[in-house]
């Protein structure tokens, strides 16, 4: 046992990083990558079984609850947000650095991206098998099981509508969740809560094009699948749909923090921040109490 | 950083409201908006997709979890009611102020109307691609993805009834979590318990008329499609059904309340009563004995 | 304010029970009419709307999370038990007092009862709007509704059998959650706990006979069906199937108390008193020292 | 009473084993045999039902809550493993004793034997009465109930690799769990956390070859099936893949070993490490501190 644990202990010395940003960035990268594997799995495993071992519920659940799983990895060290949305969102609101968006954007795509790469490989002869493989758009296509693509029904200003729509619910939801002032779920049930959030996205939202509500979540598997095998038309499809989940996720956050904040967070930051300077204002009369006492004690004297 | 951050505080002090009840109503306003958001999002998204994207158990798990995220943002400022039923309840007991029931219901109505106006806007393209679009009764009929409406086997007195036992099932609960005498869910977790009483009742009362059990969420979606084009047939159709779920869940809020308080409520108030009184007996007596024994010491002097 | 408070004060004074057994059967009965009324419900939902608004894992959800809620509302007056074989097994325990048993048990059948009869007034006409309304055996047979019916290919003797192991199931998992020496679940989750294990044993013991696991929960429904128009034929049907649900899980529970308490329960418990009674060898082996001590002290003086 | 309780610490007394690492390993094989038991039954009632109640997602469930149950049944005696992959996983971080894993997986084996026995119990009528009772492969097989069997479409190498992949993802989260540095699950919620994993899994994961990630889960009831009609086919069957379910998870528990230390749990260990070791440097500083001045205070005297 205590050569086992001696050549542990080497081992975590020599891989240890000790830059912060780099560790939150590899953390990030391992929770998103937890969260594509299993959600993009769920929608692998639905369209390749032709519905026998999945349906839309399934992969409302995988989702909801890879989220949870990534954020129970990876919080503790980068806040698990998972999503470049959520990052952008706690920069606006100067909870986080914006130094750290980029790295975070960067890495959550990577983890995406990889996550894709697991799905692909644990689901090859699958695909193979599946009479649509490798097609981009049609009936039996299967690009739609790593990235988004809208519905038929779908314009691309409607879309745009519905991931900033779906963006900003997950925002404001997520906000109250995280609110320091404002902490209406016990310690260490964030993760849960946010899958539940992630969840309900998807049982409500999901008919138009998939809820991606995440840049890196769709970017990432997107990169994927144009190099393994289904080439540019997951990029030109559909006019360019790819630019909708990447930028309409952003405007959904900005209008997401707005409406929490003009509904719940300013007033319940507010009421605390009058207490405390009504707090100090006592304290203050106290003092001028205290030194005229002192004065009048003085005069005494 | 600095200066984001003093934007930020100028911001917030701009737009903080000290009005205690408005910006309870406010909170209570966004609350059951993300309840009607979500939930008639589930609703338009199983009937939209024509059951490719969903069924009745996701309708059941979004308006549970809906109602759970609803408690979680506003629960804080306002208490979480998002429903007039659970106010007028909480009013009867003598735990809110009655003038607090006006206020709440007015603006749950409202955030219920705006829940359904994101939901109209988000499935736009959708509902028009739909054969029964702004139908309101008949096979392929939209208008029952925001209010609800009875079933064919229904009677109205049937209905009737079914509202009263739905929400005074939903009232009993409900009482039973938030008993400051009987707290049986742990600090934090009753919203969660709250989404699960929501999520069993559509699970077992939903198949009549789609469990309402809340005037709000009902008659703030009935107006929207009302005026967003499905017309005035919203309210006279099935001889003024519309009137059922705004009546009928405020009597089942009655029973509800006597059924608790009856077999569960004043048992457990009362043993704590006859607790205190008997503690303040023994007080009073030691008192006496007390003053007895400083007289015998008196005399004894 | 003050008058409404007063009103409901002497209200409180008026009903209060001050009997603590019949205070805790009323509140076992209100618990039981719950677990039915959602759980049977369900399976109304499922059988009227010939499987459009339920299917068999809502009817396990609704099971599940009916236990859940029956427990709270009841939980803290009378342990929550909602099933004569869990009294039992505490009784043989000794955790409860026998005497509790047979008043415990016709309350939760009587609770039951009701929870059945407020179901078929609440679907009453989709009841009389169904094919086979009021049919006990038969493709569109209803009794199933509110007791269980053996499936085609069940046997008397395996059904007996199914019953023994899904109690003896139910009972082990609920031992090792509120084993005093074993807590392994969070204070005030223990509801929650055992909502799933009644949702697992619906999803994978429901097949057979429909998991009763629970006399009272089989055979108030039952009566209820019989009065209600079914007639006699729910108790001869099956050559008198109903007494299996009724005598099963006893014996079931008694197979349960015996492998949680020979494969873990008997264990824990020991330790601890191994534990104590060291302890108490120590302190007395202490104060056999210090009586030495000072004789030996005394021998010295 | 007094007569019972004596009667029940006799009886404890009696059967107390005092062996630690066997009263641990029969508290690993109860909790196997739960979660095989409500997996494999819920499998089963999927099957012999065709369908009518259950489908994958109801199989996805009992396994999760199951993991859940049995993990809250032998947890807190056992460290709740249930899996030989999960014991293997510890060994190789220096968490428990090598010489517990022969134990451990043999007594899981054995657990995840009955569990199968006892399903094959209660659905004995129900499997007699399907048209493909005791068939191992072709259309109505029911040898897939209780061990896992290859999709069509999968090859060897693929399978291989899907265990491997499922294995890696299981451990991943759970060594995020129960890592002791980095803690994200309230205490006591471990149980339901690894029961999300286990259900994620199937969701996204159980197409291939329906998931076993568990050498023990695979084995036991294999063996079963092979004894109780079946034959050696079980075994033999698709080129020995009963060799895959047994070998693979163990070589992806090194590699998730590997990904979780080298991503988050080196860096988070190290950085508590660091922690101690400057705190212990200032301790070490200042003693020299403290026999400076204590030397400087001699040369005074």
């Amino acid at each position: 046992m205590g050569r086992h644990k001696m050549y542990l202990d080497k081992l975590s010395r020599f891989f240890q990083i000790r830059n912060l940003l780099l560790r939150q960035a590899l953390a990030e990268c391992l929770g998103t990558l937890i969260l594509v594997m299993f959600g993009c799995g769920a929608v692998a495993q639905q369209v390749l079984s032709d519905g026998s071992h999945g349906m839309f519920l399934t992969v409302n659940f995988a989702f909801g609850f890879a989220a949870t799983l990534g954020i129970l990895v990876c919080g503790q060290v980068s806040g698990g947000h998972l999503n470049p949305a959520v990052t952008f969102a706690l920069c606006l609101l100067g909870r986080e650095r914006w130094r750290k968006f980029p790295m975070y954007f960067l890495f959550q795509t990577i983890g995406a991206f990889f996550g894709a790469a697991i799905i692909f490989g644990m689901y090859y002869d699958a695909l193979w098998d599946f009479p649509g493989a490798f097609n981009v758009t049609g009936p039996g296509a299967t690009a739609g099981i790593f990235a988004t693509y809208p519905g038929k029904h779908l314009t691309l200003v409607n879309g745009f509508f519905d991931q900033i729509i779906g963006t900003s619910a997950l925002i404001v939801c997520i906000l109250a969740i995280v609110d320091p002032y404002n902490n209406p779920v016990p310690q260490g049930l964030e993760a849960f809560t946010v899958g539940f959030v992630v969840l309900v996205i998807g049982l409500s939202m999901g008919f138009n094009s998939g809820y991606a509500v995440n840049p890196a979540r769709d970017l990432g598997p997107r990169i994927f699948t144009a190099m393994a095998g289904w080439g540019s038309e997951v990029f030109t499809t559909r006019n360019g749909w790819f630019l909708v989940p990447i930028f309409a996720p952003f405007l959904g956050t900005i209008i997401g923090v707005m409406i929490y904040q003009l509904m719940v967070g300013f007033h319940v930051e507010g009421e605390i921040r009058d207490k405390k300077s009504s707090e100090e204002e006592n304290v203050r009369l106290t003092n001028v109490n205290t030194n005229n006492s002192k004065g009048a004690n003085k005069e005494v004297h």
